[in-house]
């Protein structure tokens, strides 16, 4: 037998590429998220993005509801860019198809769920449980690809 | 015949290398522009660099240019490096040449247009066209992922 | 001869892997010292993070500590995550094992100096120095990249 690939006739990296595919897409979509607010509550933070309404309006730093969106979208990149990159290399090392997929679901339903918790203003604990079962299958992908490499 | 694999007899992968560093590139030289005008404009933010300039300087957290820099540069990570994820797993599914050609050849250069736009201050919608053009590639990349995923 | 895989068959893959995992686990750490910071300083930025504190907290924003953590954390997410990025297309375009080795090492040591450096609060120019290694080493892997690529 060879060594687990990174190609669609694997079937672990072919589930991988969805899961990646799902957290990916969200985590672009909060960009929408963003705009949306800075324009139906016209906090912009550029003058030339104030200019295009019509009326000159002041540039606004710090509108709640626009900076939580974009802590959870600046949570997203501090969390699922670093799973699209282990869940590659922990792919590679080959792992039990079952744990594989264990992995990539518990992550990104605990990230779907992180999103609508942090949008919603959800009670604490909520958000940090969802935080933590992402965290949780990043440290156990490194352990895997540790467990593999050579240094 | 085999599935598309991510080395570089494949030629799609061989392309993709090739626009996915011409990206990342610029995204990393994003640091240095902030740091030009951190300099040039003594606008520090640790107290530890402020020390380094021989007189006591005082931390300033806001200079507009820097800000436009550092938000700039911010896009870049929430954009370019999806796109590079997106676009390796897309390269996986063994798209047609002459589209995936398109995809990478469209968000490069609405890439860099958009960094022009944003650090000249050109009037918009220029940075809302080119910010729209990557995100609609990265997308579009989403799709053709998602339809060969397993789940 | 054939082209270099991303598998564990390719040797400068199974060294990349382990050195991508430490410097991605260190990334994804930086969250906890964060919250560390948060809670010790009680500097919580969410009102449902306040309010599971018992007594009514104010929302702050700008705690000096928990901010200094956060710049270090989006200084990784600007540089790790272009370096394992970058790496593997690297690692795809057959590198000298010995040339590939120093790179992974001088990026991934000079990126701990530089969270040691940036938390402590040690005097420049250490954190330029240890910032200025790992750009080096990412430009170096892009020309590497874009001299295998084809437009």
């Amino acid at each position: 037998m060879g060594y687990a690939t990174l190609n669609l006739e694997n079937p672990v990296f072919r589930q991988f590429i969805g899961y990646a595919a799902l957290v990916l897409v969200k985590t672009c979509l909060m960009s929408s998220i963003t705009a949306y607010y800075r324009i139906t509550r016209k906090a912009f933070i550029n003058e030339e993005d104030t200019a295009s309404f019509g009326k000159k309006l002041q540039v606004v730093l710090n509108n709640p509801q626009v900076e939580r969106v974009r802590r959870c979208h600046l949570n997203d990149l501090e969390n699922v860019i670093p799973f699209v990159l282990l869940g590659l290399l922990y792919v590679a090392t080959g792992p039990n198809q079952a744990a594989a997929s264990l992995h990539f679901r518990i992550f990104t339903i605990s990230r779907y769920i992180h999103t609508f918790v942090y949008l919603l203003v959800v009670p604490q604990p909520a958000r940090a449980l969802a935080f933590a079962a992402g965290l949780f299958v990043n440290i156990s992908m490194v352990y895997s690809i540790l467990s593999q490499a050579s240094f």
